[in-house]
């Protein structure tokens, strides 16, 4: 006769809450309980409404952190990418404006020899969305299956696509409620969200991208770097070889914002060339990701191996083979001026001589949502051609009348609003500003490598 | 043509949530939005509970904790007894073992010319309840209709019946959420379920006896005081006279424990006798009202009103009328004798001499659940003839094999696990007690009368 399986443990969903209330912690299997509970509906929103907001205000440990993320990534599909014959690495950043070092990374490591598996997001609010900026490509399919990632990824190292719906379903659901519940602002919450769905990608390594200052979620150093710390201690409890780089969103990255400009701007990069900051922030995340996978022995040999593989231009042709594998026009890579664009040009002129002392950049990231290049809600479509090129940045000095960002849009009428904002975004000092913004504040790397 | 009628203010939920999450406070609107919300499930559980769990975490503002009780008792029907001629004055207890003061104080206060509206409960966990009290009158009737209980009141001065479902309908709502989702404990929620329900009676003047110690809700003092303080301000802010009474409930009031013994031990107060603590905090709770009802010009004549009234035998006469009027047995106030009793008795003797220096109060009451004269869950019914009699008190000096208190039971095996309970809620130590609780702390009186 059979043993009766064991049925998995059952709680009293109100002592968990008013234990968490109260301050204590949960165990494993009492996080897994609310979870599964809450994806398969069968603990109500309005207990894990009440748990959510009790984890805004009392915190939570980094043991019950990891048991939370881990509960939500095995709500769903998780990727198991051990059939590739090296280690596999990724980047994650928490979002900003101009940010398209995704695009130059993925073919970049790859063409190194590690393996990339990226799964991106859309573009929300005034951050840009990788995804987007893919779909600029013609052609470009973003909605690969898992079996075609596979193919991809063995075939040419690297593949970005979109998260399918069977990835961390827990995440969907719980968002879903913090969202209109006033429980979206835990860096507890935030980290289990982030951690579940890129520890789905079944990759080896995480290079995380945190940013802070105007353009970032977290405005305030302080909120990026515990974030950051969390993320980090959360992923290397889950077996990931981990680093977090706090990095600056006081101002664009790059001099591109918006769709197909951003992809022509990771072009210019991958060439070689391309603005000094996007270019140096590539580097640095390069060097991490290629010293977690094992391709370098220390973090300067990555930077190093990173400079050679643009130099050699085996990244600019890792690119090419990736966008052709998943169906994109390779011609555009060749030739960015094919790549979506607009006839029409405005620019922002300054409206006095001076030295450009602060960008509200959030503001140029709206501009470009304004000009139909992101998006307001998650249905919204976006254009891939408009944009802004951002001539001018925090330490520049200017003249009357000089520009300061050219808006790409269709005409004077629609870029009334963003010329606007863009306009009031800039600030324009008698004096250089004290100091310009350090693009790296710090790398927090905890584990013993 | 007639202006637009304008219609409520709407609040973004998530926002008003967000709001108290930070330690905002919200106002008086934006809480009617969320209670009117609620009661019509127009705004949906998961966001009352988020809020709810805020609130317990964050506190509220004296305003707030009014307007939510204002809102909470406006949500139903409020009763209009300004038809009476006189001040309608009630008392509320925060529940402890053996607090029979009720039944004792709307006779007394009624038979001195003011008007007592009394709407009470049912027993839950360790607590009586009046309306089981009550019930243990053959034929009592808790359950009038208001046209009813306005003729009682109006023909007698006097009337106790339960809530009936068109009060306070949000505080049922509200109640049932917060018992599934942790967030009963908080002081400010405490205090609007119990003013919502207490206000819609109709009272000018509240005494409140708000109890502390191990047969209490609240433990600690503090914790009581905290709440009385916020129960008076919030009913002065609504225009009512209030006191709060800070009373012991380290050990039962009185002797007797379950129904219709506690019926027995009330008649024997309005008879002018019974035991001392449960007459002298009857005759300071009867003090206040008279002196909040205007019936005497200082709380010390009150005192003596209430003494007057018990002696001339006019309280007992006004218990009986209430009792005939609500279709009550009269001849059992006649002869207490007659009320449900049990034939069989088991008493639980002292294992040793010494004094009796600590009771575990709520076990007390706990024993008597386990009777059948309590309630674990709301749907049990109640045996009225089942109870305790306590014969040794915080102090009393006891011989070894001498009864501590007797069972009023059906069978010895009924007795079995109560009298258990009961020998371990007994300290008897060689030495009396330091000191015995005093059993009124402190009277909590902000208003300037």
């Amino acid at each position: 006769m059979n043993q009766p399986s064991s049925s998995p443990p059952t709680f009293r969903v109100a002592d968990l809450i008013r234990r968490k209330r109260d301050g204590g912690a949960l165990s494993r299997p009492e996080i897994e309980f609310l979870v599964d509970g809450c994806t398969r509906g069968e603990v109500p929103d309005y207990q894990i409404a009440a748990w959510l907001m009790a984890v805004v205000l009392r915190g939570m440990t980094g043991e019950e952190t990891a048991s939370l993320t881990n509960a939500m990534l095995h709500s769903g599909e998780v990727l198991d990418l051990s059939f590739l014959p090296a280690k596999k690495v990724d980047k994650h950043s928490t979002g900003g404006v101009g940010d398209k070092t995704s695009l130059v990374l993925a073919p970049l490591v790859a063409a190194a020899g590690l393996y990339v598996p990226m799964i991106s997001g859309r573009g929300l609010g005034h951050t840009g969305g990788t995804l987007d900026k893919l779909e600029s490509i013609p052609g470009f399919r973003v909605g690969l299956s898992v079996p075609e990632f596979h193919r991809v990824l063995e075939s040419c190292g690297c593949s970005m696509i979109g998260q399918t719906e069977r990835i961390a379903p827990a995440d969907r659901k719980l968002y879903a409620l913090r969202d209109v519940t006033g429980t979206v602002e835990s860096p507890y919450l935030i980290c289990a969200s982030i951690m579940s769905k890129k520890l789905a990608e079944g990759t080896d390594a995480l290079v995380l991208d945190v940013k802070t200052g105007s353009g970032a979620f977290m405005k305030k150093e302080e909120d990026a770097v515990f974030l950051a710390e969390l993320m980090v201690e959360t992923g290397e409890r889950m077996g990931k070889q981990m680093v977090a780089l706090i990095t600056n969103m006081d101002q664009p990255l790059g001099r591109m914002v918006g769709n197909a400009l951003e992809v022509v701007e990771s072009i210019e990069v991958l060439r070689g060339g391309g603005p000094r900051d996007l270019r140096e922030l590539c580097l640095e995340l390069a060097a991490w990701m290629f010293f977690l996978g094992n391709a370098s022995s220390t973090v300067a040999q990555g930077r190093q191996l990173a400079e050679r593989t643009i130099a050699s231009g085996k990244a600019l042709g890792k690119f090419r083979e990736m966008v052709e594998l998943q169906g994109g026009d390779v011609a555009t890579v060749d030739d960015p001026a094919r790549l979506p664009s607009t006839k029409h040009r405005v620019d922002v002129l300054s409206p006095r001589g001076g030295f450009v002392s602060a960008i509200l950049c959030e503001e140029v990231g709206t501009a470009c949502v304004i000009l139909g290049g992101g998006r307001e809600r998650k249905e919204d479509s976006v254009d891939p051609a408009v944009g802004i090129v951002v001539h001018k940045k925090i330490g520049d000095r200017v003249d009357i009348g000089e520009p300061l960002c050219t808006i790409h849009c269709h005409s004077d009428a629609q870029a009334a609003g963003a010329r606007k904002l863009l306009e009031d975004s800039y600030t324009i000092s008698g004096t250089p500003p004290g100091h310009k913004p350090a693009l790296i504040h710090r790398a927090i790397h905890k584990g013993a490598h």
